[in-house]
């Protein structure tokens, strides 16, 4: 099972692909998109959705997982935060994977044995357990850690958030629309 | 110019497109995209990318006009929201419009003359001002008004999100990748 896991973000979106073969896990890739900084928020948020648009394409993951919004945050950050998300779940869909979401403490104790573990805890385990030759960067990291946890929690404990059918075409928005006259 | 409105919402998403030639407006459509309603998020979000993507494919805008949101509303809402939002803004960024905000408050004050003009008077003044045979729908009435909004303001009192280039292919992402050993 190829899992890819995502952090999205507005700045930078980190993403992670593991494979999982019985109780193995294998690293595939990771990194991290960056919208360009002075972009337009539309131009960036269409950047974010065409870049997991192609790590979808090129990876062919049979499941992503994203971590869970834990609302504590502002309206303003909920908003910003949510643009990021909303492009690229959209992208995720498009790309036929079933999605599921896991909460940022049931990600952390998957991989470190807290749910309070901070940033560089998450890094030096995900580089321990996936055998990188360095750290992966922090929203890479995260994004690896989703992955893992969802291959340690197999499809039963997640959240589904959706189980994608691939035929994406039955789909098809049919629109009404009033016309001029 | 031919202008499209955008009223973004996770369980229905307004549009409408007028043209404006001098001090005329013509009314080109209107309608409102619905996600369905039991799937799953990220299902929505990208029926949303889609349907907007078409809209804009079917009526090729020269500029796109959105409500800003006002921030008071919860953490929660404000993702809700934003997850919409950004499904839509990417749609509309990669079909080429420029894209404009507009408060809420100048919207209702373009076609009403007030700016706290209820849903139903927006609705009244959007049909008399596009002389409409009935009342446009409430999501749809407000994207039209955003639209002639943004036909009185002209292209300078608005923010501009973005002034797009067409060529969209140049902007394709350049993502930085670790791929396994």
């Amino acid at each position: 099972m190829r899992i890819l896991g995502i952090d999205p973000g507005s700045a930078a979106t980190g993403f992670g692909v593991v494979d999982s073969d019985g109780g193995k896990l294998v690293h595939v890739a990771h990194g991290t998109l960056r919208p360009p900084r002075n972009s337009p928020i539309p131009v960036r948020l269409n950047y974010l959705h065409d870049a997991v648009a192609r790590v979808m394409g090129d990876y062919a993951p049979d499941t992503a997982a994203v971590e869970q919004v834990f609302v504590s945050i502002s309206p303003r950050s909920a908003l910003v935060l949510g643009q990021a998300r909303g492009a690229v779940l959209a992208a995720m869909s498009a790309g036929g994977a079933a999605i599921v979401e896991y909460s940022a403490s049931r990600i952390k104790q998957a991989v470190t044995g807290s749910g309070r573990a901070g940033k560089r805890q998450v890094q030096n385990m995900v580089r321990r357990l996936l055998e990188l030759d360095r750290l992966p960067p922090s929203d890479a990291a995260d994004a690896l850690a989703a992955a893992i946890c969802h291959a340690h929690a197999g499809r039963l404990g997640a959240l589904a958030l959706e189980t994608a059918s691939r035929s994406r075409r039955s789909r098809r928005p049919a629109l009404r629309v009033r016309r001029a006259r």
